[in-house]
């Protein structure tokens, strides 16, 4: 992968906003103008081609990069209005369906414009979390067995992204140091329970980048908060 | 991945030895002396360290190529008296632990030599096989699936081979072409049934690479005469 191919080198915030859930003009231009890096269209529930398609149009007059995040692979929408299309696998999903099954169906019946995708490579960690139910995600994991799962999507499959996914809840910052110390060429992402100064700083102590979600839903100003 | 890890760019055939079989010393110099481009050392059944360990020392002279290609992540041996170590995961796995599973326990209990570690993408295409059966693997394919199976390798993943293994029968040189006119990044090696010159060069015009096994067994003669 060449470094163009890399927008997230220089980023360290990323907002995650979510197609089932209504935002004001207001509110969206505070976003897009607040100093995050770029706006992630991302769901697991309701995720319909309808309010994606919403939303993409609420932002395509901003010129801050859009990227993509298909709820599953076959909902990869043709991604003429983002710059990049990032399409998980759940490494520690516990249906196959998640690392492979879905994105062979995606490849079988689209037409891919693969210059726009970027791999993630995601570990579920919060059970309660719509995705973790989703993907059967085995969370009861060691600490070592996260370590070498990011080693195995970073060393073996070469993926450029790591992401720890507490989605809705406050991840464990000393595991997301371990992480940090593990990895040497995968970008690590973290998301989960990022509300207020401290948690983003906190995790951006050891994360490349954090992506920020519900907050922008419940208080605009502690979203604002959450900009490095 | 540079140039120098890609070793298998100019090899056409690649012999694969089962350390569950037995060898004559002028049979292996007969091999090795052949014009096969390197030595596999591989195997479902029945493989211990004790077997693979005999047979790298029965190798260890020569100085042909050696690559090791552990039945399961967990055998991989240290590799030090190898040139390569190739780790498979099985795409149409019908058990996620022939993905990610075993190998996230490999890389938490071993100190790996990644310098040496080559992922391979295996499709596994004979139900009668024993692969096909450790791996479960779905064998009732399409060929738009195979081929979708091995774009998902090559475009998501970024692996550099995919292997269609037909283990112990003729594969279709049909849907070889297909592969060879759909990939364009990864190097496309086939195994199965390779007894003869005809089958040898028919497989040889659209795969980058011909693994031949089970002929060295059989009759040595033959076995030379899919040399290219």
């Amino acid at each position: 992968m060449n470094p163009q191919t890399h927008p997230w080198k220089n980023w360290k915030h990323i907002t995650k906003l979510d197609p089932d859930k209504s935002l004001s003009p207001d509110d969206l231009e505070t976003i897009v103008g607040s100093g995050t890096d770029a706006i992630m269209i991302s769901g697991t529930q309701n995720i319909t081609d309808t309010n994606v398609g919403q939303l993409i149009s609420l932002l395509k007059d901003y010129d801050i990069p859009k990227i993509l995040e298909p709820a599953t692979p076959e909902a990869v929408l043709d991604g003429d209005l983002v710059d990049s299309i990032f399409v998980p696998l759940v490494l520690n999903a516990g249906d196959l369906k998640w690392i492979v099954g879905k994105h062979k169906d995606w490849i079988l019946n689209h037409k891919i414009k693969w210059e726009k995708v970027i791999p993630e490579a995601y570990i579920v960690m919060n059970p309660e979390s719509a995705v973790a139910k989703l993907t059967k995600s085995k969370t009861d994991l060691t600490s070592d067995e996260v370590l070498a799962y990011a080693r195995y999507a970073e060393k073996y499959l070469r993926l450029p992204i790591v992401y720890m996914e507490y989605s809705g809840t406050y991840g464990d910052p000393t595991l997301v140091k371990r992480l940090r110390d593990s990895l040497t060429e995968a970008a690590l992402f973290y998301g989960g329970g990022i509300d207020s100064q401290v948690t983003a700083a906190e995790m951006l102590r050891y994360a490349d980048v954090i992506v920020v979600g519900n907050v922008v839903y419940t208080d605009i100003d502690k979203f604002i908060e959450t900009i490095p």
